[in-house]
């Protein structure tokens, strides 16, 4: 078994960089406090005698060296950059836990066949840069380097200057290492194991997500002084939007979900209609033909509704994956482990998308997943029990032993 | 006649402060630019030989003197601050209208009994400072000093640091100031004027105004792992308001208008459904009862809506003004003026809000108006003719004349 109190203090240890505004976190992709956390955790990573090497997109691999020199490594990670409102927990779990199996092994002796690399991916969140999971996306060859170098957060800075300003622009080509496997353990971010009173989720599947992000044209004008019959409102075309997606999402239940977080109204002054609104509308599916008919059915209707406003509407996917299945070896080495270890578990499908859904186009992969208090996850409030964090920690460590072979 | 040429110069010159990114400005209140308008102005005042004063809200008072050291100024003004993206005459035209009626008085060596005040209100825009016509709002006794200095831009500074960093914090009393008429020139900002073929609005009530700033509060969880029956939607619920906001609008027609302009939400990131959002309803009409109506109906609605998602909603009242009736006699004066240089006009309700509208609480007020090119304004594309310009000019300084007494 991992030590469960040195996992807990270490995730402690990290949440005190980058501290949020009500309790949790705000170490978002590439700032200062994104550089500080990459420091302390390759301290720890050091010490724990690994090496450290680092990509051009930022991506952190610590490395415990195997005993065959000829066997690929088996790769365990997540992220350990956050929401600007995140938790202590979403991707930092997985990160801290897999240096938390190579400590074990350290603390037991156990030597493998195939090194472990712990790995930290760059920029999961895609809170500060679209889209989420952009460096292990590279990694596996969905998009260019050149590509994550623009993406531009909000202040119009790009992931390629940010990268160099913390000073983490590694050399290694992105996506030249080859992995033997991928493992994740991650927090659900969902209400499910917690209802189901499950301990350990086995992760069978990830659900397929579009981002769209729509920019709606209006006329700009004065809210008191231009008559109703002659506004063209892009502020009112954009909640007419939000209510439909809701309608597609609601009708396409059970599992499907929709939604919009993010929307930026222009000039946004109080006596302005405005004259520009761009917001992201996210909608997920396990169903690949249902994700893409939603996604049609609601780029459709969305101009139909701006036409009836007279409002230009134009659509940019901004982030995509399709539903993953995992690697059903890996997924059945996670179940035995937890049946193993005595810990309640159930199969689950991923609601949000996680850097293995990446992984998994180039290696076989698979994720384990604990319970959170109440499902909250992107919110600072998000919990978890010391107890639940151990017990996951403990399924990877067996899983991860064996699929790198003693 | 004014000399049409010299006001439109001058309205160009002063164009270049704060330039904006179509064509239009961007000087908002006690911004560096802001400071810029004003020296630029004070320039021009000091040249007519006028004396200028300045209150402790920031207002320039340029005086030239009467000949009845008895007699109570008139004063003629309006705004020189601007929206984020605004016109080039909106504010601009009446109070470089102003200056121009004191230069061709100069030309023509008139004197007058009474003192004429050239005037230029601060944050008459109120987009960086809720609310709007904040200072001639302080002069007339509708806020205090106190209040007005602790209004806060969206980056948190307030109201009263800013007038001093930008250097314009004058010694004057706000509101100590006594006056025997106050005259407003504007843009219409609105179609009847041009829809009607008319030159000259003779304004004789202005429309009421409620701002109600909506807090609404859901709960931040991420829009992949939340099942919908889960959330608790803040996004949403502000959408549905926008909705019945343009609804309460609609089934008050004709003469009222209802929208949204400003919207922040929080944290607004794409995969987060927001916890928190804020933003501003702005209602008008010239009917006092019916604007009270709309105001009840729109809040007890808004509540509901959010009642049905579990959201929260508070709702503040952050700028309020009632119709105003402006005063007969100078009225007359404005419509006897456009009779007699042969301008065409109307009487036409102002469906914007100006300093003229708390003047008129403490001094006998009114308003001539000019159209402006399809009605637009609060729009960087915001036009007017030169030929307008003039006009309006010509009847503001005929009546000016009249009231100030040769
Ligand atoms: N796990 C997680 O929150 N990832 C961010 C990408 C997503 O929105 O699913
Ligand atoms: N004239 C003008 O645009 N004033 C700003 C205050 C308002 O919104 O009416």
């Amino acid at each position: 078994r991992i030590n469960g109190d040195r996992l807990w203090d270490t995730l402690m240890d990290m949440a005190k960089i980058g501290p949020g505004i009500a309790g949790g976190n705000n170490r978002q992709t590439l700032t200062d406090a994104d550089a500080e956390g990459r420091s302390l955790f390759k301290t720890w990573c050091d010490k724990a005698g690994m090496t450290v090497g680092v990509d051009k997109m930022g991506t952190m691999f610590a490395t415990r060296a195997g005993t065959d020199p000829n066997a690929l490594p088996v790769y365990v990670g997540s992220h350990l950059d956050t929401q600007p409102t995140g938790g202590k927990y979403d991707g930092v779990l997985g990160v801290l836990a897999a240096l938390e199996v190579v400590r074990t092994m350290n603390d037991l002796g156990i030597k493998t066949k195939h090194p472990i690399v712990v790995t930290n991916w760059a920029n999961e969140e895609g809170a500060r840069f679209a889209p989420a999971m952009l460096a292990s996306g590279v990694f596996a060859g969905m998009h260019t380097l050149e590509y994550a170098y623009g993406r531009k957060d909000p202040d119009g800075k790009t992931y390629g200057d940010e990268l160099k300003r913390i000073g983490w622009l590694g050399d290694e080509e992105v996506g030249a290492r080859k992995m033997h496997a991928y493992f994740e353990y991650h927090i659900e971010q969902g209400p499910i194991l917690e209802a189901e009173n499950k301990t350990i989720g086995v992760v069978t599947h990830c659900q397929g997500l579009w981002w769209l992000e729509f920019t709606l044209t209006g006329k700009e004008a004065h809210t008191g002084s231009t008559p109703m019959a002659m506004r063209v409102n892009a502020g009112l075309a954009m909640s007419r939007i939000v209510e439909m997606v809701q309608s597609v999402a609601m009708e396409n239940q059970p599992g499907a979900v929709g939604g919009v977080g993010q929307v930026f109204f222009s000039p946004n002054s109080r006596n302005v209609l405005p004259g520009k609104v761009v917001f992201t509308v996210d909608i997920r599916t396990p169903d690949k033909a249902k994700l893409d008919r939603m996604r049609a059915r609601i780029e459709a209707e969305a101009k139909e509704l701006c036409d009836g406003l007279g409002v230009g509407c134009s659509v940019e996917a901004i982030g995509h994956f399709e539903p993953v299945t995992f690697d059903p070896k890996l997924v059945t080495s996670v179940r035995n482990a937890a049946e193993k270890l005595g810990y309640s578990h159930m199969n689950i499908i991923s609601g949000a998308g996680h850097d293995a859904c990446w992984a998994a186009k180039v290696a076989p992969a698979t994720m384990v997943m604990c319970p959170c208090v109440g499902g909250l996850s992107h919110n600072e409030a998000e919990e978890i029990s010391k107890e639940w964090a151990a017990a996951g920690a403990d399924v990877l460590f067996h899983a991860v032993v064996e699929t790198a072979e003693i």
